[in-house]
């Protein structure tokens, strides 16, 4: 007989139930809502969920004694899954929102060594230990706003040795804190100070010595590349994914943010991409594509706004039959936030995204965009027992109170990490 | 010898003192820091703000045990302020988000019945015990928030005893509550069902019995009113506003929210309004007269979001002079949170302020526009003791990190009300 959690009597229960791969189109309306709902997880695994009166059946022939997370007037729903964070760094940028309200562009910071190269800068001066510390606090305030499963990405190394440390500390918080943490490499997030006037020798530093050498330690699932005018051209990006897909790495593409007909989406699709991310200024063929090729488009509505940016098409990407996944974004430079729930509302009013699309879009959908989709994402017998009770009275509520944190507990693999909006203990 | 809170060693005091009257202009950014600053409250009156040297010197010399409050690494601003609330009502309207995100305007959904009318039904069937009940539950959110006072309008009853019971119930918040209620009677707020056909009857009812009854009772210090196409033309609310000034009611006015070129703030600058609210679509002639009038500009970033509408220009309105608040506006229809801290990022982020002056805005400005400039609003000897502990290194993180609750402590006359972003007994 296992550990029992038994989670009673939600007045939502929003299970995501039964597709079998990310939804698209309609699909994404699709909750699977049980009223009066309750589920049971054993030693971290979902056993039961249904309603009350069949969970009291099935537990009255179990011997074992359960813990009772009482749900009454709560939602419950699959922990928050953010496919797309940049959490692991050293530092803050707060004065670069000052810079950026006076009317600099962000790509125009970059471009004087600040922004990721800023950021570069402080991250590989922190000691290992010192990495972890500081984004160990980022993932609490994560577990806090409903998010169980992050990815985390490096970027902010842009050396051999840095970007293995940070690779290393993902890890390491991956182990020591209540967050999965599925790593992936992005030595290619910037051109570094010392490559400025050789990019194409830096490609190849990414090529050559990273790629093989984070292939070797096991230290990440996926490959990224800022896919940028004035970053990594589409010819640059290119060649580091082929190199990445050859060594085994899963792929995904931070395409068409700044520049209009950049051809990343394309290049996305083309390559098999599990995701394509941002996607602000994506082309209608582009759009196409993902559709075709099943590339999950991860939305960061909070970096467009952070940004003062027009948001991503996401009605016209629901509308072709791209399957949309959300995620903060989590950076020091163009998204602070960790708040899940506030991306939430942030779709729905600048993307007109529905209650309904953005529960997906945060749950299943983002468990696909990180290749978790078996796993995580849904309430189903078999999966992680990972969940989320909000203070509130149905599913549209949570959009709704923008700028709220209506997180009350969270359960991850079976065990209560949050209770009543503060960490628990140990 | 009296009760004696110490707030020690703060890493940074924004004290927002010494202007006497709401900062325009480049006073707008004036936040007066104190780096290291500590401050000592005595029976909930501020009798030291300075460094922390001088604070242990001056605590050296009194008897009295204080109640040491830990600041160190914290930002302490002044209590914030929310200077413009519909927060005494029952229900919730959720569903009218989805049907916006279809397209429907909300002067429509109003015109309909729903939206204001909608709230009415509820807010009329709840016995004033229970509007108590769940407006209490607001205030708590707010005080988790930083907001330690608060305006609240009633015109959710749109009767006369449905009036008087929602300010009834405003009081007996301000009572029961560490909150203070700043009470505004808005009869005018939506002509209600049974006058549809006969508006001017409502206006009526609103000058000859209405506001009589609230005056004899003293429920309320303001008259607002909703100066708005489709609701109370600018003939109607003068009315409404010069009777009410007549009775000795300070006031205020919905203005300019939705059409364009109704003349809203001018009529606020001309009756002597001590603030005027929303403005999206105030003339520059309109905010001229503002500036010349002193008018309080409250403006509501998060409600244009939540409507899908242009903020407010707040940046002409600052360069003309016009004394600049924010507000949450929290209400079930346009601007459902209660979460100034989001506010402040709403205010950078869409209409371009700074981080001092939203700052600026939320405290001793927003006091200003509820008539409370010289007792809150800023840390000065001789004001109340209410304060908030931020978790940041720096004012510029309170906007920076959006979307997400970094209030840790507040402090309401002295007394330590929230503390580790949990609400404390009693
Ligand atoms: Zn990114
Ligand atoms: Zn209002």
């Amino acid at each position: 007989m296992g550990q029992i959690t038994y989670v009673k009597s939600a007045s939502q229960l929003i299970c995501m139930d039964g597709e079998g791969g990310p939804r698209t189109g309609r699909g994404m309306s699709r909750l699977g809502i049980i009223a009066s709902g309750s589920v049971v997880i054993e030693d971290g695994i979902i056993v039961f969920a249904g309603s009350d009166a069949l969970a009291e059946q099935y537990l009255s022939r179990r011997q074992s004694e359960a813990e009772i997370v009482d749900a009454r007037g709560k939602v419950v729903t699959p922990g928050l899954v953010d496919p797309h964070t940049h959490a692991i760094f050293a530092g803050s940028r707060e004065n670069e929102l000052e810079l950026r309200l006076q009317g600099v562009k962000y790509i125009d910071i970059l471009k004087r060594g600040g922004g990721i190269l800023n950021t570069a800068r402080s991250t590989r001066e922190a000691a290992e230990e010192e990495l972890v510390r500081q984004s160990r606090l980022r993932l609490d305030r994560f577990l806090l706003h409903g998010v169980t499963t992050i990815e985390a990405k490096s970027g902010y190394g842009l050396t051999v040795q840095d970007e293995l440390k940070q690779l290393r500390a993902a890890r390491a918080l991956n182990e020591l804190h209540p967050i999965d943490v599925v790593p992936t490499f992005m030595g290619a997030h910037a051109v570094p100070e010392e490559y400025r006037n050789n990019p194409e020798g830096y490609v190849d530093l990414v090529v050559n010595e990273m790629l093989p050498a984070v292939a070797e330690y096991g230290l990440a699932e996926y490959c990224d590349v800022f896919c940028e005018q004035g970053v990594f051209n589409t010819a640059q990006s290119r060649r580091i994914l082929e190199a990445a897909g050859g060594l085994g790495f899963k792929l995904k593409l931070h395409a068409d943010e700044i520049a209009e007909g950049f051809g990343g989406a394309e290049l996305a699709a083309e390559l098999g991409a599990v995701s394509a991310e941002h996607l602000l200024k994506a082309s209608a063929e582009g759009v196409q594509a993902l559709a075709k090729s099943g590339t999950v488009a991860v939305l960061l509505p909070g970096t467009a706004l952070f940004l003062m940016e027009r948001p991503a098409a996401a009605r016209s990407m629901i509308e072709a039959g791209v399957p949309v996944a959300l995620s903060t974004d989590c950076n020091p430079g163009s998204s602070p936030t960790v708040s899940m729930p506030f991306i939430l509302s942030a779709a729905c009013l600048t993307m007109r995204m529905t209650p309904a699309e953005v529960l997906t879009a945060s749950t299943i959908n983002a468990a696909y965009a990180i290749g978790r989709g078996e796993k995580i994402g849904s309430i189903e017998i078999g999966k992680q027992g990972d969940l989320v009770l909000f203070d509130a009275d149905n599913y549209r509520q949570l959009p709704y109170y923008y700028g709220m944190n209506l997180v009350h507990t969270v359960i991850k693999k079976g065990r209560v990490v949050v209770k009543g909006g503060v960490l628990v203990d140990g």
